[in-house]
């Protein structure tokens, strides 16, 4: 293997795929960077087992490739080629990589024996299961993957629930205290249930190009795998029934009521800072609609909080109250892009929802209530 | 109390005195924000009983006081203040703050007695034992606390040694790996010595407007006082007897060595993340100078750097090797601002210096050398 590049291009690569390379893995090759160089491009693998990334640097005007060849460096040639500003030439002889950094600089790293490394999965990269507009899949994560669970009880409630049929896909999430929902049309027949960790779809939405398409390719139980350009994305799916959520969601409701979305968020997030309280405070505040919407908080060790916000427009029960956690609501808030939001109310000791009035996406922001005295 | 103030304002009043409120103190007052409110201004002040920040607002456009008065604030008043955008009104009643923020928003805050808020020592403002401009007092913070210890065996060098003497200040710092001293004039007779925690001088860095003056207050053994502007900083003294540093820097030299300071940090820099190596890894590398400074790591686990850096001017011994803590070295050339610095050198086994060529203050940073195979 023997090749030249620009520092900056070989560590944007780099960047990449390091970010699921854990440097204290008890498998220590997949502490290095996985690197293959043939005569059309050059191809970096991070790794941590269950989570991969795979980038494809075309050979071009700062990449020139004079032998191919394959390897694994050490996590160290992320730091080393970060700090290097020009171009580097890279040079395997046996298991030791030479690199060249004009008359200045020479780094010799110990490699590891790529025959050892983890193969990643194949599949057929011109039949993607679906293909996503990188905005869309950005909204369609930011909407859902906040309300997974952190908890390790239940590590399905970890992940997303993708489901497609009929022309439909739709994107379930819940930690079992709330559940988000959206639903959009696709030019698609292909059924598929899957469930993807939200952590690696906020990994993605970090990392991926989003003016570009993002590929999902569903071919196995296990896996599943993402493209967005040039770079590749590979996650195990959670295994296990996806709890049913379908029914979970009402279609009748005591009261409506339309709100502006801006400043219901602004007055929770005043309040929440009081709500959250000393170590151990609930975070819960409770919403009194009765000619105006008051959300209150009472933490005897510190005080109390008041927020007045006008509704504009309230249907059926026109006196009610609920209690809820303030975080639950702000994340549910933060995740609408409308204006106005409808707040639809069951029953003090029922599940609520939030929806937009007007969206691209049929979208609906679940969380059950907190009984109070 | 009652006053009116703009919420902006208040927020970054609360800001600056808040950096040394610990909201898990064990003294509960100690978590909240002491306010006095006079007809000429209104006084915050925070405090983890061994540094306090005090705040001065005068009276004006945006502060207007109705009644004067004292009270302790629980520390929420800080995340609520910083999420209101107007003015706002407070009004003590009992022990009972009420916090009007328009029609919307109404917040109470159980407040402490005020009584039970640790006293501040008095001094005489209008004497300080030293006045600094503020670009200074950076300068020297910035060569010598890094220098400091961090453990607590020693608690003495985790602190700055401040000394002056006929018309010269000296500020001194070590560790006992390494040592940065600044010497410069002063129009001050009274002898003083002090030391003063390395974090707290770390922290007024950061708080002070550098633009303005800071002066110095020791009236007494264990506190030292420092203002800028309206706000007023307390910390204690570390008391005990600093080591006597005095002798430590030599005058004699086998080699003197003129070097460009950034081309020799950036190539110490590449190759730091090589000497650091794996967990364990020692950070240190070999400097060989023989026509050229050659800088050299090996890690046997990874593999081996080498970085060559051509210097300026070379007398004395011209083939000599000697190793050490790479961070060591970049903390000491970061703190220069000189392009060329002088490194100079007694053998391998003794200390060596790196000072500027040219520089406002007489500064020497002191690294013990690692003896290798």
């Amino acid at each position: 293997m023997h090749f030249k590049i620009g520092s900056q291009l070989f560590a944007d690569a780099l960047k990449k795929v390091e970010k699921v390379v854990n440097s204290k893995h008890n498998i220590p090759i997949l502490q290095g960077i996985f690197l293959k160089v043939t005569e059309q491009e050059i191809i970096c693998i991070g790794s941590d087992s269950t989570e991969s990334f795979r980038y494809h640097i075309p050979v071009g005007e700062h990449v020139h490739v004079i032998t191919p060849g394959t390897t694994v460096l050490p996590k160290q040639i992320i730091d080393i080629t970060k700090k290097l500003k020009k171009d580097l030439e890279l040079q395997l002889r046996d298991c030791n990589l030479t690199i060249k950094y004009g008359k200045k600089s020479e780094f010799n790293l110990n490699t590891f024996d790529p025959e050892e490394y983890p193969r990643l999965p194949k599949f057929d990269i011109d039949s993607p299961t679906l293909t996503l507009k990188g905005t869309d899949f950005n909204s369609l994560v930011k909407k859902t993957a906040f309300a997974a669970s952190d908890s390790e009880i239940r590590p399905l409630l970890q992940g997303v629930h993708l489901i497609t049929e009929n022309n439909c896909m739709k994107w379930v999430c819940t930690d079992s205290h709330r559940l988000s929902q959206v639903t959009t049309k696709i030019d698609h027949n292909n059924p598929i249930k899957l469930v993807i960790p939200a952590k690696s779809l906020d990994r993605l939405v970090k990392t991926f190009n989003l003016q570009e398409d993002v590929r999902v390719y569903c071919e196995s139980d296990n896996q599943v795998i993402f493209k967005n350009g040039n770079l590749f994305f590979y996650s195990r799916l959670l295994e296990g029934n996806y709890p049913d959520t379908s029914r979970l969601i009402p279609n009748d409701f005591k009261a409506e009521m339309k709100i502006n979305r801006k400043e219901l968020l602004e007055g929770l997030d005043r309040i929440s800072g009081l709500a959250n309280g000393v170590d151990g405070g609930s975070g819960v505040v409770k919403l009194h609609v009765n000619g105006v919407a008051t959300i209150t908080t009472h933490q005897s060790q510190i005080g109390k909080g008041i927020e007045a916000i006008e509704y504009e427009e309230l249907t059926g029960e026109d006196d009610f109250t609920i209690s809820f956690a303030a975080n639950y609501m702000i994340d549910a808030l933060k995740a609408i892009d409308d204006d106005v939001v409808n707040f639809k109310y069951q029953g003090n000791a029922r599940p609520f929802l939030i929806t937009p009035t007007s969206s691209e996406f049929e979208e609906t922001q679940l969380i059950l209530p907190v009984r109070t005295m």
